[in-house]
């Protein structure tokens, strides 16, 4: 079912601890060498088998879109302002199915622009047998809800 | 010209300072408009405003093409072990030219696999103004020349 009617989060409607998860994406062989192809990775590396498995930078890109479509939605969209920590713990391979999950950290006021809140978010991506397949920890800028700091 | 034999790299060659920089990608309107629409990007949010910026993720993964097109070259590929520190610290936009810069921070032997090397690489991604779009320190596993510890 498609949620047409998403809820915005404000930086007030975020509290750490709080976790979100998402729908799932199916990593196919096609979608593996597509994505190699564009981005013109070679075809096997040390790094990547006979069993060709997905392209790192691949699997970031599925987690962004899985984290857009998640319930974690700041108002006006993610806006990140950095990643620390990006691990790839276990291969991604062509049958996959991927989804994420990801826990609020720490919130704290922005000083330089106080009409925000940063917030830090550690986003684990799991297969179906429930196996990390990236690790990430983002600082998110969100929009605060009260005007009185504009 | 197409660099056909592109020279390998062993740990043994490559030192902290090393400097290895790349050839050039241009992004267009098209192409930040595709990778938004495969990876089910929102148009426009609150990091990217009317005339269209690329995905930050579309920007790692153009790195990571420049990044192995360079002269960065571990025998065996790039096989990425974790990235610290990913930043976007200016937007891009169609038409933008950009290209990497990367130097080499620190080398050093594995202990849990003594047949690799464990490099730390920062790399710059710029635009054709010189500014930096994406910052990021990557460590790499690089294959031991010297088979006496394998």
């Amino acid at each position: 079912m498609v949620d047409d009617t998403p809820v915005e989060l404000y930086f007030e409607d975020i509290a750490p601890g709080a976790r979100y998860d998402s729908g799932t994406a199916t990593v196919t062989e096609e979608s593996i060498a597509r994505f190699d192809l564009e981005f013109g990775l070679p075809e096997a590396d040390g790094s990547r088998d006979q069993r060709r498995s997905a392209a790192s930078s691949y699997v970031a890109s599925i987690t962004m879109r899985l984290l857009v479509e998640s319930g974690f939605r700041p108002a006006g969209g993610i806006q990140g302002s950095g990643i620390d920590d990006l691990r790839w713990p276990n291969p991604v391979r062509a049958g996959d199915v991927l989804r994420i999950s990801s826990e609020v950290l720490e919130t704290r006021r922005s000083r330089s622009r106080p009409e925000k809140g940063i917030v830090r978010v550690r986003t684990t991506t799991l297969n179906d047998r429930n196996a990390p397949v990236q690790t990430m920890t983002a600082h998110v800028l969100v929009p605060c809800r009260a005007s009185d700091a504009a």
